[in-house]
């Protein structure tokens, strides 16, 4: 299945459903007394029983919503750094562990929201990457364990201020409307095996980042463990798996994000998160 | 005034009150409907109304509770590292701007309770910071304006997994209640000058760290100021301002946090923060 979390543009109500092929079934206008919204239904573990609604006539098409992030209030939403080994040529990484920070939930913006790019820098840089959402609590998750804790997946534009971002990540991963997340979470068993799909990024409709999630350092199960020793997880969480090489920051020259730049990520069998790039003063007066 | 976040032992009920020289009142079982707890208290904006109950009689002594952080729910808890010379030069650390990391809610513990040390590290270490509490919420704040946003001060022991730390601190700052947080807040009316106190930790009663918050490099304003550039703070946010020099890992021999250890951080004006350090393996068997 493919589950959204999305305003419909007429009643501007904010709700979750189903996309089909007929279009979007409206799941929270029928069971938002018992789940409120998509993190109560993971935390219920109620997604299997959301099923019955594949055979429902679609009640918006997708023009007639705004998307919202797919969690747009997970507990925590841990990024993980330098995850490609591309990546780390690029930026002369080393360690062994993990590398992560840790993004706020109002940092996030969903599919065909702006993303915005802040006015106190000329350096907002994408990266595309593989989501991961956990779909019940847990600590101490052993890595055999560990991917019976994924909901299910969908794309992350994980973009980065980079004169901000030190080693320490936290001011440049936290600007308002810089994580991009959708279009929407696809169920873990549509996706048997994660590290076997394509991952691109387009600007403009040019290809900038083009791997495969097989290029992954730290592997889903191993990063559940690792953050899960130190960590206590829960039914919402995110993890960003990490982007692969080709960031605009390490080309010559370098290339950044622009005001009217429209930047995509395509995960294979997920589909693709499009955003426009905004300045933070253009969308000010919009 | 002094407001706390406590259980009450004998009704095993959340509450938060006032600490008077009589003891604690409990404002909590009088005003939970208005709000719900300190939080919200601080997002109304009603902080000055308590005062009333500072002539009530106490309904609790100090040993009848069991205090909890004082915020225990706050929507962001930002680090700030090496932001003192000493602790500079300990850690070699050259950035001028704010170094930045993130702890989770649940990482932390309350005055009186246990610091657990991890079973998968043997370099727990004590970290004695002034913690400040945002009142109101906040985005771009100006230097000049920023005292304006801070409802008050509480000690705080950072304590920080040195072997899990890395130049991203996410691993090292987040396990289960390694961050105490109290006893409680002064509010910022009774500390004109929260750059001019003492700050002192004791391990076991010695004294292993001795300064004074004139020696913050990054001063409250500026934190505040440099934070909110990128990411709204709100009522109840907590900014821990850094710790001094003397922390144990550069210490020769080191000197880690171990079971049966006793840590305090004494911050002048506020009070002392006292825990009693547990191994992970003790406390689950307690």
């Amino acid at each position: 299945m493919k589950l959204i979390n999305f305003i419909s543009l007429a009643e501007r109500r904010k709700s979750y459903g189903l996309v089909t092929e007929k279009g979007i079934v409206d799941i929270g206008c029928r069971l938002a007394y018992q789940y409120a919204d998509l993190k109560a239904v993971l935390a219920a573990e109620a997604v299997s029983s959301l099923q019955v609604f594949c055979d429902y006539p679609a009640d918006y098409q997708s023009n007639e919503v705004c998307f919202l992030p797919v969690i747009d209030n997970p507990n925590k939403i841990f990024g993980v750094g330098m995850n490609y080994q591309e990546k780390r040529q690029e930026f002369d990484a080393s360690s062994p562990a993990p590398t992560l920070f840790v993004r706020f939930p109002d940092s996030q913006t969903g599919h065909g929201d702006f993303v915005l790019k802040p006015e106190e820098s000329n350096e907002l840089d994408y990266e595309g990457e593989l989501a991961i959402v956990i779909g019940k609590a847990g600590r101490n998750i052993n890595q055999k364990e560990a991917m019976s804790y994924v909901a299910g997946y969908s794309c992350y534009m994980d973009g980065s201020v980079r004169d901000w971002q030190h080693s320490w990540f936290t001011a440049g991963k936290n600007w308002p409307k810089t994580g991009a997340f959708g279009p929407w979470l696809v169920t873990s068993d549509e996706l048997p095996d994660p590290h076997d799909l394509a991952i691109e990024t387009y600007l403009n409709g040019c290809k900038v980042q083009d791997a495969r999630t097989s290029g992954m350092i730290h592997k889903i199960p191993a990063l559940i463990e690792y953050i899960s020793t130190f960590s206590a997880l829960s039914a919402g969480d995110v993890i960003l798996t990490g982007s692969p090489g080709g960031v605009g920051k390490k080309r010559t020259p370098p290339l950044f994000l622009q005001d009217g730049d429209t930047v995509e990520v395509y995960v294979e069998g997920i589909g693709t998160l499009r955003n426009a790039v905004r300045s933070a003063e253009t969308y000010a007066n919009r």
